[in-house]
């Protein structure tokens, strides 16, 4: 007889093949599909999208997964069912109607928004934005109550299960009495540290091979992959297939070199995902936010190390020209650049909380209902004086609708990139624990050591491990923000 | 109340979202995946095909079906009405079981055959090729069964709906009779009218720049579609959004011109498909056979002219370089020489209908259980002999190997080449009757007449008439081979 438990596999196994056709499909929308194949391409993508929710919510599934609950199960079996229920009931809690309409808004408001960016039109964005923010509150007060939480934890779960705005305020609170006057301190410092900036251009070709050759160093399987480019870099695919993307400036090429060094950290955490379990939940990455730590650790805490860009430096030459500004004096300083900026995609590792930790606080007022939109331009320009004393009045391009999260109600996401950052510095720490000789290594491109760590303390588990334990064993504590600011401190101070 | 013609056109309408999926998913897997993907790939696209299949054989669909012939339907809708039981019947045959067992097995057989070819591996080739053959007997059994005919008469019909074999012999007899013959006369006469060769290098990268002037010239819209690179060469993806593929060889660059303008037939008709009735059966491509005829009106009809060949002269000597090789003279007979050869896809339009004939002798023979997997390599050396005067022994990749249509179980198809071929000679002489100047036009690159005249006479219409009434329509009479005939004997004798 098929136990409830097999039958649940098999629902998984299924949802993840049409996952698959789902993630290529995705991926070839932005970087392959011609612009007269958009229409067709939504109306499919929509239709399998509404197959997988009837999947996930058919009438049998919350008997199976009661009934699984009572069946002998081992421990990575249990592991697969507790994510199971956790799919399941962010599928079956919200009515179809509110999906629909979320999805609608959302849509309706991204869209208007390439537009209104550009135009700085943010009465015109805050009307469609409202709307989003309505149905967001409607979603996270279903799940709140679900949960017994917060409105605004509730959608932290999406992102970072088990994570609550109490230890958010905790951490970030912490972060918040140190890294301001650590920026400043940098930003003195780095002061009378002139950088050269390279002088281009560079041929998308040679940042291309460069691309390519970093991602081989760093470990990337080419034969489960690929690197193409697409107007917003990601990493997509599924973990038998990752395709990560860049974009080219042939004016500036660090961007695209650590941008692909960032998304090869995603996808060697996608590739190294555990194969035993392939197509069930257990087998997937843990949350947003330990996939921000892995990309964080390759970009951040490996790749903008001295030793690291002193190992590169003769690829980087070979494929750039040799100039002043690639002496490795002049290529670290230029790697490790701090400065205040408005926006956060740009931002380096020092500034980047700030630009968070004040979306954190804007979003979880508005979802909590303390805030409406139409306070949201003030709140920005009086947090971003204060993080990071610059002024953004009336800059509403560069200030609180430079982001696309919101725009389509995925609030709740921005604490992950902090976040990743946290547990990226603590992971990093304990291999330096695990491998006295790590810069010598690093140095000498022999990465093989911390790949190998990494596996085994996070890739290979999957989400068989909530993240908290997960952390725990892999670096002997829990999260803790101290790691981030002795990391900062030693690499900048 | 819905009527049930209008549940039969949504659930096509879902089944066409789910084809598009499958055929952008299939595109990426000859073009853009990397090896590791391939075992995950064919498990998502068989889910995809149980689902096409399941909900093609919804118990519901009979009723529909029945219920639709009794409601008022204009013709448009009575011919969407017989493709869709055409599609039903073909699918409602077929136990799911079998379905997916003939997709898992072709995906395996195929993703193989691309490192046997290559190193000549017969045995691993033979032993997953007679899996595929076993599921296509299966297959072929219960079609022929239902429709009281042969096993390969049923397969025949999948590719080519009307068309027997008992037709086919009649035919190829016909051709048997004097293609031979004039192929020795042919050979002879070229014999004594030497061509240059063309010589190379020719960079990748000018030969693709060359496919896309050709392109463009013969209508292709770019803003619907894609050029890329393909182990073996073909039109797919979906009519808003058609992916055509060729192969690029550095020391010979005619294959890869006239491989592009051969796909960019099967293109244009996908892209003028009648825009109307999408998402509906009545809206695709007639038959394989009717889509040949589209590539060869365009590659050999209408690129090896003469007329055509003086015009696109100059882009070719812009791209590949001036040279003793690239006068008109010269130009003209490299592009019509015959020659006696192993690979069908290289070969010319005297000798191809042989290599045809030959497939379709044994396929029917292998199909029909006359024959096993290891006895093809013996008849297709014998054959060779006789049809071609070639000896084929041991050399597996340049012969029975060198076809990717048996490693998925597409028995039947290789007939349709050479009824396109005698459908576009005869479709050529309709449009010679319709525009007395066509030559003339031609030598100017004029050619939006003959696009126009065949979608007006064949691209609009879809699948509204039966192949004979379409052709009949077009061309005043029956399919003639002697039209065939008599293009071969104006060009080459």
């Amino acid at each position: 007889m098929t136990s409830a438990y097999q039958q649940l596999t098999r629902t998984f196994q299924r949802l993840a093949r049409f996952g698959h056709l789902s993630a290529i499909a995705g991926w070839d929308m932005q970087t392959m599909m011609p612009p007269a194949g958009s229409q067709a391409r939504g109306e499919a993508l929509a239709e399998l999208s509404v197959l997988q929710h009837q999947i996930l919510t058919d009438s049998r599934m919350e008997a199976w997964l009661e009934a699984a609950q009572q069946e002998a199960l081992n421990d990575v079996e249990q592991a697969n069912l507790l994510e199971m229920r956790r799919a399941w009931q962010q599928a079956a809690l919200l009515p179809a109607a509110l999906v629909e309409a979320k999805s609608i808004a959302g849509s309706r408001c991204e869209h208007a928004w390439r537009q209104q960016r550009p135009a700085n039109d943010w009465q015109g964005f805050a009307a469609n934005l409202q709307e989003v923010v309505r149905l967001s509150r409607e979603e996270a007060e279903i799940r709140a109550q679900a949960a017994g939480c917060s409105r605004y934890d509730a959608l932290l779960d999406l992102y970072e299960p088990g994570m609550t705005s109490a230890q958010l305020d905790a951490t970030f609170g912490d972060l918040l009495q140190w890294l301001p006057d650590l920026l400043e301190r940098v930003v003195a410092k780095q002061a009378a540290e002139p950088v050269d900036m390279p002088l281009g251009p560079f041929p998308v070709a040679a940042q291309r091979q460069l691309g390519l050759q970093l991602m081989k160093l760093l470990g990337f399987d080419f034969n489960a992959g690929r690197l193409d480019v697409s107007a917003h870099p990601f990493c997509g695919g599924v973990p038998e297939d990752v395709r990560i993307t860049t974009r080219y400036n042939e004016n500036e090429f660090v961007s695209a070199m650590m941008g692909v060094i960032h998304e090869t950290g995603h996808a060697c955490y996608e590739q190294n995902l555990p194969k035993t379990w392939r197509g069930q939940p257990v087998a997937l990455a843990r949350s947003t936010a330990i996939h921000e730590s892995q990309s964080l650790f390759f970009e951040m805490q490996l790749a903008r190390s001295a030793p690291f860009l002193q190992h590169i430096l003769p690829l980087v030459s070979a494929q750039m020209g040799e100039q002043p500004a690639l002496t490795p004096g002049n290529f670290v300083r230029l790697n490790q650049r701090v400065k205040r900026g408005f926006i956060r995609v740009d931002a380096d590792e020092v500034s980047y909380p700030l630009h968070v930790i004040l979306r954190y606080e804007i979003e979880r007022a508005l979802i909590g209902g303390d805030i409406e939109v139409e306070d949201i331009p003030a709140l920005w320009d009086e947090k971003m004086q204060r993080y990071l004393g610059l002024d953004t009045q009336g800059n509403y391009r560069d200030g609180c609708m430079q982001d696309i999260h919101w725009t389509d109600g995925a609030f709740g996401y921005f604490p992950t990139y902090t976040l990743g950052a946290m547990y990226a510095a603590q992971l990093f720490q304990a291999v330096r624990r695990a491998l006295p000789q790590l810069d010598k290594q690093i140095a000498a491109g022999e990465l093989q050591p911390i790949f190998d760590w990494l596996s085994q303390n996070i890739w290979r588990h999957g989400s068989r491990f909530p993240t908290a334990q997960l952390i725990a064993q892999a670096s002997g504590e829990d999260l803790n923000p101290q790691h981030f600011r002795r990391h900062l401190e030693q690499r900048y101070l």
